[in-house]
C-alpha cells in the first residue's frame, strides 16, 4: 500500500530518539497503545513506520515517517490531520517536508493554471508581474472601485481584495464586486490591459460558492483565499469545481510556528490548488529570513510530479524603492505584490502604479537580464 | 459602534512598546499606512484602538486592542482572521483573550446543548461522565462495531470515534455509522443505559452535512468535529444548522503556539458552538501545564455573556489509575476520556469500561464529595 513521507525535525535526545520517533509515528497514525492491536493487517498496512533517523545536531533529528495514504482518504482536512494534527500539539517536533507518491499528487490536483496560466491571463511572458490591493476596508464599494480604477489605469496585472475585505455591512461582497468589476473594466479597455480583478473568498462552502458565481457573472476568472481559514477542505473544492479559473492563496493564520514556511507554500496550498501564494517578503513587517523566502519560492516552482507550478508573490510592507531589489533575489517568474505603500500616493495613484508597473517591466524583461 | 477587545501578549521594549502596539492595532485592522486614509468613518470606525498597555515585566507587556465587530461580519473564519491572521506571522505577539460584546455572544451562539444537555443526555446528574474512543483506525467497520459494543455495555456514556476515522476505503462513514450505532443500541437496551456513539465529521460542508443526515437517520445526536481541520465557518455553520445535537470539539492541529489554550477552547470553540471541548490533560503525552488546564477548564465553563458553557474533556495518554486524582482536579462537571489505554483491555474491555464507568460514578456523584 503506498505511503506518504513526513519529514520531521525532532528535538532529542540521542539515546531517546528512537523511541520518540516510533512515538510520533504512532499518534499520528493508529493513536493507540501497539500492544493493544490484534489485526494483522493494521499493524503492517496503517501504523506509521519509521523510515530513517539522521542526526542533524547533538539534540537535533530530521525523522521521516511513512504514513499509508489511504488514511488520508485523499481529502484535504483529513491529509493535514495525518501530517501534522496532533502532533502540533507537542512542541519538540516541526514539520519540514511532505513526500508523496504520484498518484496522490494526481489525485489532489494542484494548480489548475498556475504559472504559465497566469502569464497568458496578464499577457505578460518572460517578465515579472505586478499586484496591489485594494484598502482600508471600511470604505464602502465605491471608494474600492475608485481606487481600483486607478491602479488599473496604471498598468498593474492583478488587484486583490485585501484579506480584511470579506462581506461586511459597509461593504457587501455582492456589491463590492459588481463596483470594482466594472471600474476594472472600463479603466482596461482604456488601457488596452487585461487587468485582473480578485475579489477576496469568505464564509461557509455555500457562501465561496456563490460569491464566486457572482464573480464570474462579471467575468472574473481570478480570487484569493485563505485557506486555513476557509479550512483546507473548502480551498481545495472550490479549486477543483473550478478548473481554469486562478486562485490566490493568502498566508493569513499560516504562524503555526512549527510547520516550515515553504511547506505551507510551496506543498500544501499548491497542491490543493494554489496557482499564485501569497508570502511575507523578507525585509517587510514579517519574520521570514531571504533563505525562508528562497526556499518558499523554491518549493512552489519546483518540479513536483506532474503537478503545475505556483507563482511566488512576495508582499509584506513592500515599497518601489526595492522593486530592482527583489526582482533580482526572485528573478522573472514572480508576482509583486505591493499594499498599502502603493495606496500612500492618493491622488497619484494612478501615475505611482504606472511607475510601478514599469519598473517590473524593464528591471525584469528577457532584454534586461 | 460596537469593539471587540483582542488581548495580547506582547515582547517588547518599553521604550517602543507603544509604537508596537499601534502597529498591532493597524495589522489587525487596515493593514495599511494611517496616513494614506482619508475617509474619517474609516479613521474613527474602523482602524484598531490601543486600549490599554500593561507592563507584566521588564520586556513583556499586555495590550488590548479594539477592533470593530463590522469587520468580522460576524462570520466565524472572518473573526478569526481579524484575531490573529496575520499576527500570527509576527512571533512577538501571543493572543491571550478574546472579550466580545454581548450582541456578539448572542448571533455566534455558543452551544446548543452544553453542560446541562450533555448531562441530560447521559441521564448523568451531579456525576462526572465517562468517554472512550474507537480505534484504531484501518479496523473494518464490524471490528469497530465490537469493540462499542463492549464499551456500551461497560455502561461508558460516550463513545466517539478517532479523530483518525474518517472517511477512508478500509472503514467509509456510511458503512461505520451503521454499524456502531447498530451495536451502540443493541448493547444500550441490554444495559438499560442510552450510550451515545459521536461519529467524527470530515471533509467540506458537503460531505459533513451528508455525514449528520446518515448519522440523525440512525438516532445518533452527538458528533466528533475537528474545527480547525474542518475550518471554523464550517464547524459553525453545521452547529446552527442542528439545534439539539451535541457537538465536541477536537483539539488537533490547535498547536499554534501563540493562542493560549483557554482562548481556542474557552472561548474560539465555545462561541462556535462546541458542547463539549476535549484537550490534552496534563501529565499525558502532551505539554499542558495543570495550570493551563485549570485555565481552560474554567474558561470553557465560566459564565460568559448568555452562552451555555462547555463540557471539559481532558484526554491524551489517560489511564483508569488517575481517574480518582483527575476528578479531584476538574470536579463532576467533567467528561473523562480515555481512548487507547482502555482498548489495551482486549477481551477484558467490557469489565475494564464497567469499572472505569463505576470509578466515576463513585468518585464523583455528589454523597461522596
Amino acid at each position: 500500500m503506498a505511503r506518504l513521507t513526513a519529514v520531521y525535525h525532532v528535538q532529542s535526545e540521542p539515546n531517546t530518539i528512537e523511541a520518540r520517533a516510533k512515538a510520533i509515528a504512532v499518534e499520528q497514525s493508529v493513536e493507540m497503545p501497539i500492544e493493544a492491536i490484534t489485526d494483522a493487517s493494521v499493524l503492517t498496512d496503517i501504523v506509521g513506520q519509521v523510515e530513517t533517523i539522521d542526526a542533524l545536531g547533538p539534540t537535533l533529528f530530521e525523522v521521516r515517517i511513512g504514513l499509508a495514504m489511504a488514511t488520508t482518504g485523499l481529502e484535504a482536512g483529513q491529509l493535514f490531520n495525518m501530517l501534522f494534527g496532533n502532533i502540533s500539539l507537542q512542541d519538540d517536533v516541526t514539520l519540514v517536508d511532505i513526500i508523496l507518491p504520484d498518484q496522490a499528487l494526481a489525485a489532489f490536483g494542484g494548480p489548475s493554471v498556475g504559472i504559465a496560466g497566469l502569464r497568458r491571463m496578464a499577457g505578460a511572458e518572460g517578465r515579472a508581474m505586478t499586484c496591489a490591493a485594494l484598502k482600508p476596508q471600511g470604505l464602502p464599494a465605491s471608494g474600492l472601485a475608485t481606487i481600483a480604477e486607478r491602479l488599473t489605469l496604471g498598468g498593474i496585472d492583478f488587484i486583490k481584495d485585501d484579506h480584511g475585505l470579506a462581506d461586511q455591512s459597509y461593504s457587501r461582497y455582492a456589491d463590492r464586486v459588481g463596483a470594482v468589476a466594472a471600474a476594472v473594466r472600463r479603466a482596461g479597455a482604456a488601457t488596452g490591459h487585461k487587468t485582473r480583478y480578485l475579489p477576496s473568498l469568505s464564509g461557509t462552502l455555500d457562501a465561496v460558492r456563490e460569491q464566486i458565481r457572482l464573480g464570474r457573472s462579471e467575468g472574473i476568472d481570478t480570487f484569493l483565499a485563505s485557506p486555513l481559514i476557509l479550512g483546507l477542505p473548502t480551498f481545495h473544492a472550490v479549486v477543483r469545481e473550478n478548473p481554469g479559473v486562478a486562485f490566490f492563496a493568502h498566508p493569513t493564520l499560516t504562524g503555526l510556528l512549527r510547520i516550515l514556511p515553504p511547506v505551507f507554500y510551496g506543498r500544501l496550498f499548491r497542491l490543493l490548488g494554489a496557482d499564485a501564494v501569497i508570502f511575507p517578503n523578507y525585509g517587510g513587517r514579517f519574520g521570514y529570513s531571504q533563505q525562508t523566502c528562497r526556499d518558499l519560492a523554491g518549493a512552489a516552482r519546483a518540479a513536483w510530479g506532474g503537478l503545475a507550478p505556483s507563482l511566488p508573490v512576495p508582499a509584506g510592507g513592500m515599497t518601489l524603492e526595492r522593486v530592482p531589489e527583489i526582482l533580482d533575489f526572485y528573478g522573472p517568474d514572480t508576482l509583486l505584490l505591493i499594499g498599502g505603500a502603493l495606496l500612500t500616493a492618493g491622488d497619484k495613484l494612478t501615475e505611482t502604479s504606472e511607475r510601478f508597473s514599469r519598473m517590473v517591466a524593464d528591471a525584469s524583461s528577457p532584454n534586461s537580464r
